[in-house]
């Protein structure tokens, strides 16, 4: 038997997504992959542990209907968007709410919006799914181009604030493209939690606007996979029904729970991020040959004029410090590095090694 | 804008999977969804509490590494199956398996088998992916029918023991059909730990077969979501290469690890699954009016003369003694109880309960 012929033709040509890397040991300091600096507050650890008991046995809510009613009814309280909980999906991670987007609404050739550089699922699944993409280049500073206004397609995946700049696109240009795109136009605010903007105050306005967001980033909970969404109920309705009937594990659920009860810390701690972005950002501007994107997330992109002057940083950082960057071998990003924001003190050595390095090649 | 045109055309006339009740509250004996009757041990609990520390805010390991090695080299050691780690995939629970095998085999359009009755994901997911589906019923006795051996299509779907009656399909029968089907056989082996029948033998030697299998029924874990799968290693890559990068959450693959690590002592609770299974079928069995269908899994089928019985049954035990069994509206089921296996002390009540209630009416 000849597998080969059995495998979908579009998985010859398929790239999978390519993860950053998960370095094993000690003594790493992990700025590659835009998690949280912090780890979950005691309480919410206590909450998890808590939850750790015979309950283990039984499938979880496969609605997750508390952690649903929360999320309208206090953690997006004070934002001018929709209230109902049948507004609110729920997925094994912000990915999870993609997939189940191409599940509702994209057939094999049906056309897919995305823009580039931006996060690389878009494409993974446009291509796993079989649609047709119409990838649209950023302007040379990551803002939106013109085509951005006129595609026509299924959906439209917009990250705001973008990976890898970190620059949020504003509402009155998500708000336009809306009104302009026929299809379903999904914002991925994966990082908005670490930005003043966001598209929920557009979703009242928008009947075909998806907003994305996670627990991974902003709550410090990238192992557990929480994921969800917020749209009109007739989209969510779709998304239920397509979705595997226990897509949320339980402890996801608890712990995104306790999160929703201990905003407030949790807020506090994104705050320090931030402001640790941009105390790094004044830092790195400083040396000549280089520049820092300006950010609203949990990483920064830095340009560095000399391409080889990049990868001589990536690899110093790396082989000589034990810090892990990212770097992506791409069109149009070879020149430059993506950071993210860790704790004050791994900042500093992040920047004491920056320094050292710089001596060197800059 | 009119959402209804966005909808993939499929999603009109497609019927989501109907999880079993989970009920609020206490006091319920919940017969209903196959759970597993004990709690993970409290070694296995400690394990997962012990890894609630501040790695919870990274992300999990995308390749499952560890876990993996275990299953192939320890759990499944002293089978006569596959002994390569590149033969094990990882999922979050075995419903992503099987949406797995979907994204790397079939295109709309492609034909999938399955039988009837069997688990209802098999027919959900084929809707949902578009496929062409052939369901085959199974013999009035719930044994393999000659269109079995004869079928042609992309993907066929065993699921053995088979749910809902708990018989397994037996292993001469299984190779001849990967042997005479075209496509890819899927044995769905959720149940398999309570029988002494497995198909992990049969991988050596049919390469177009995967085995499915997950931690939810047979560790307690089915809060935690962990599926797996074996197979060739050709199959496994392209698997591994459509998944969602994180699909499997941390505290999943702790405790996948820890139940591997005390697997004898979770085979010792199966043990005593088991033989309440053989003590209540034989109790049953002595009423009139009707049947228990011979089990390997770790719920048994009831069949009863008559209809209205049956649902007379299913109403008193909810309603007058807080005991949830599952009954399946669908054709040839009607007649048909279906009854995890509890502990002990529930397995008394219920069929205390069933004496009480059989004294009405049978």
């Amino acid at each position: 038997m000849d597998l080969d012929k059995l495998f979908r033709k579009n998985l010859k040509t398929f790239s999978a997504y390519e993860p950053g890397e998960q370095p094993q040991g000690d003594g790493w300091i992990k700025l590659n992959t835009n998690e949280n600096a912090y780890p979950p507050i005691p309480e919410v650890l206590n909450d998890i542990k808590n939850a750790v008991d015979s309950k283990i046995r039984k499938y979880p809510d496969p609605t997750a209907f508390e952690v649903r009613k929360l999320i309208v009814s206090v953690l997006l309280r004070e934002q001018d968007t929709l209230t109902d909980r049948n507004t609110v999906f729920v997925a094994n991670g912000c990915d999870e709410v993609l997939d189940t987007v191409f599940k509702v609404f994209v057939d094999p050739g049906d056309e897919v919006v995305f823009f580039y550089p931006s996060y690389g699922m878009y494409d993974v699944l446009a291509s796993l799914y079989g649609a047709k993409v119409n990838e649209i280049k950023l302007n040379e500073d990551f803002s939106l181009p013109e085509p951005a206004f006129t595609a026509k397609g299924k959906v439209m995946f917009i990250n705001s604030p973008n990976n890898p700049n970190g620059k949020s696109f504003g509402n009155a240009a998500i708000l336009k493209i809306c009104s302009n795109f026929p299809g379903i136009v999904v914002v991925d605010e994966t990082y908005a939690d670490f930005s003043t903007q966001s598209s929920l105050s557009l979703l009242k306005k928008a009947k075909n606007l998806i907003v994305a967001r996670t627990f991974s980033k902003s709550f410090s909970l990238a192992s557990l996979r929480f994921g969800y969404a917020l749209a009109n109920k007739d989209i969510i309705n779709e998304m239920n029904k397509v979705k595997l009937p226990y897509n949320s594990n339980y402890l996801a659920q608890v712990a995104a729970i306790s999160c929703i009860k201990n905003r407030e810390r949790l807020q506090q701690q994104n705050k320090k991020i931030i402001e640790q972005r941009q105390l790094i950002t004044e830092e790195l501007n400083k040396y000549p040959g280089i520049s820092v994107l300006p950010s609203d997330a949990n990483f920064i992109l830095i340009k560095f004029d000399d391409k080889a002057i990049t990868l001589k940083f990536l690899w110093d950082l790396r082989e000589k410090k034990k810090i892990l960057v990212r770097h992506f071998s791409k069109a149009g990003l070879y020149n430059y590095l993506r950071v993210s924001i860790g704790l004050e003190e791994e900042n500093r050595k992040f920047l004491d090694a920056f320094r050292e390095i710089a001596s060197q090649y800059l």
